[in-house]
């Protein structure tokens, strides 16, 4: 099963569904102007013309559009501000095979000062020539899992996951084999990048998490999930689905915090950790239902998965019954909302 | 208007009705083989780790597909017969951005050994980096124009087509107009690749085209717009379209000779004609109706063209009167359906 978000430019197309996202990657933005003016060092990529940069888990935009744009123009600054020659810019947007790459396609913008393209294939495994990147950067994506970890689907395991469909609030064994599945994939994903970003070349990495020492039910990612996962039970008491369908399904996402990926990052060796921040909590308020929006963008994303295990017919009723759960719930005021921000450069390894 | 062949895997798709396009890059698949064996200098290369191919005007696949496994494999062998080091490959897959890469992506070959990238835009105007080319391949692409020339659709020059939606039994004039089109649009196209492709690169080019001094009305492809030509006459003469929508429409491609083409080959100058080779007629034969073949294919091809300025309504019906005019002519006998083959070499200029 790969993930893929809803494409196109309906309803529930992630374009119209993808404001919280960009939430944060404005708060990201400023960070990385920064970066890039201040940590980048230009001198590394002299050999090369072209700058090259990548989306990896881009999805149809039109956040990729605005992020990619913010980094073409913050290098081309730093180039500027040094004296040397514009270089031309190459932008890679990744995504699965199976994203909607019409859609993001066609909605570049004809102006624009880079020759794009696009990269099908997982994040996981390599997707790029050796040293060919000289800025990859990943928004809301590597939280992914790979895969749903296979013990907590697997009844004879200690970890069986029975119950529920994500981390929170169950036993020990299934937060540690999702946290164990996370440290693989994200091994793998800086296994892969290693080989294909420069010396000197950046990473930046935005992923929803949590603070350190926040418990895991605490984090409201994991609140949604929890309520997303009292929605099915409450389906299968009703008979509309099984108790079985329930019991089989798992989300596969992790949400982890500075320390974890500071360990993971260190005991790879590859990069070197610039920069790690707690961006400012992204919380939907206005003059709308929070549950509605809530509800509407993890439908924009991951509709594509709960139509394949639990059929298309009962995705209006569960995404509904979603979103009033959501606003009885005080989630909004007693989760906690973090994303990380994480800037990477890629060193020489001995 | 930009050419787009027909999307997905349907009875129309241009998957299911590209053989005629695949008999002739079948033939030049030997020629190509040979030129990277023989002429393909990998010396001006080394500097690189990454060999670089694109394929201009790729459509959906499965054509694309092949065509760039064949010169991958081929430049794979050259460099292992030379001591050298594979390269990583990459290959870039271009079409207009209406083109219908969702298909083609999800239909590349998951053991492919190289990695893949779309590159949305028109392929007369720039779409790489500087000198980052090291094979450009273009097949059934090259004679679609930029645009249907400006005079022939108006009413006060002495171009103008009345009557008629293309150029082969028009007046001079209108042959002329054309054939002016198809040399600046190709100059443009020189002029990117000169700057993307390094020096020591190789361009193939193949193209639907006719022999030198072959007048245009005997090409087959002329042979099959005229009649199509006839069938909208028709259509309008039943009152079911309007002599004027028919007035306003021409097709926006031409069928050049080797003569023409080697003329501005050497007026741009940033490349030598290495090779260029009349292929073997691809004419369908066999147990079958090759009307309704030809038809098939250039409704995969062109449908969408045809769409937009006659309405879908009259899409069926027109193509079904192609398939059995087509049928009722002498065309596959009398005509001739050669394809030119193309090499060129990206040298140093002074
Ligand atoms: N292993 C993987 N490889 C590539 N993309 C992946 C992936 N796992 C998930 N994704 C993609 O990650 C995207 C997450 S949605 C986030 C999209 C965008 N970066 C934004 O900030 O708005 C989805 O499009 C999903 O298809
Ligand atoms: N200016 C342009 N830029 C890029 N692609 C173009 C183009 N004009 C036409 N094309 C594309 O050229 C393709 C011609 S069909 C041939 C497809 C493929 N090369 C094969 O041999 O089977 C179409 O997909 C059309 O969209």
């Amino acid at each position: 099963m790969a993930y893929t978000t809803n494409g196109g430019n309906g309803e529930y197309s992630y374009s119209n569904n993808s404001s919280f996202q960009r939430g944060a990657a404005d708060a990201a933005k400023e960070l990385i102007n920064e970066a890039i003016a201040e940590k980048l060092d230009i001198q590394n990529f002299s050999s090369s013309n072209t700058f090259r940069v990548t989306d990896l888990g881009c999805s149809v935009g039109p956040n990729t559009i605005l992020a990619m744009q913010n980094i073409v123009d913050a290098v081309e600054v730093k180039y500027q501000s040094q004296g040397h020659n514009t270089p031309e810019f190459q932008v890679f947007f990744n995504d699965n095979a199976s994203n909607d790459f019409n859609t993001l396609l066609t909605s570049l913008p004809p102006d624009r000062k880079y020759y794009a393209a696009a990269v099908p294939g997982s994040f996981y495994s390599r997707l790029f020539p050796n040293a060919s990147l000289h800025f990859a950067f990943s928004s809301y994506a590597l939280h992914c899992l790979s895969q749903v970890p296979k013990e907590v689907l697997d009844k004879s395991s200690p970890a069986w996951n029975k119950g529920r469909i994500h981390y929170s609030n169950a036993s020990d064994k299934v937060v540690q084999s999702y946290a164990a599945q996370y440290a693989k994939d994200m091994e793998c994903f800086l296994n892969a990048r290693a080989q294909e970003v420069v010396y000197g070349g950046f990473m930046v990495i935005i992923i929803p998490g949590r603070p350190n020492g926040l418990p895991h039910s605490q984090a409201m990612v994991n609140m949604v999930g929890e309520i997303l996962g009292s929605c099915l039970l409450d389906m299968a008491k009703k008979g509309i689905i099984s108790e079985e369908k329930v019991d089989t399904f798992n989300l596969p996402g992790y949400f982890a915090s500075p320390q974890e990926v500071e360990a993971i990052v260190e005991r790879n060796g590859c990069f070197r950790l610039e920069r790690m921040e707690i961006l400012p909590q992204a919380i939907p308020s206005g003059n709308f239902s929070r549950g509605k929006v809530t509800s509407s963008q993890l439908r924009a994303g991951m509709e594509g998965m709960f139509k394949e295990h639990f059929g298309e017919e009962i995705i209006d009723e569960l995404f509904d019954a979603l979103h009033k759960k959501l606003d009885e719930s005080s989630i909004f005021e007693s989760g906690n909302g973090s994303s990380l921000f994480v800037l990477l450069n890629r060193i020489a390894t001995v």
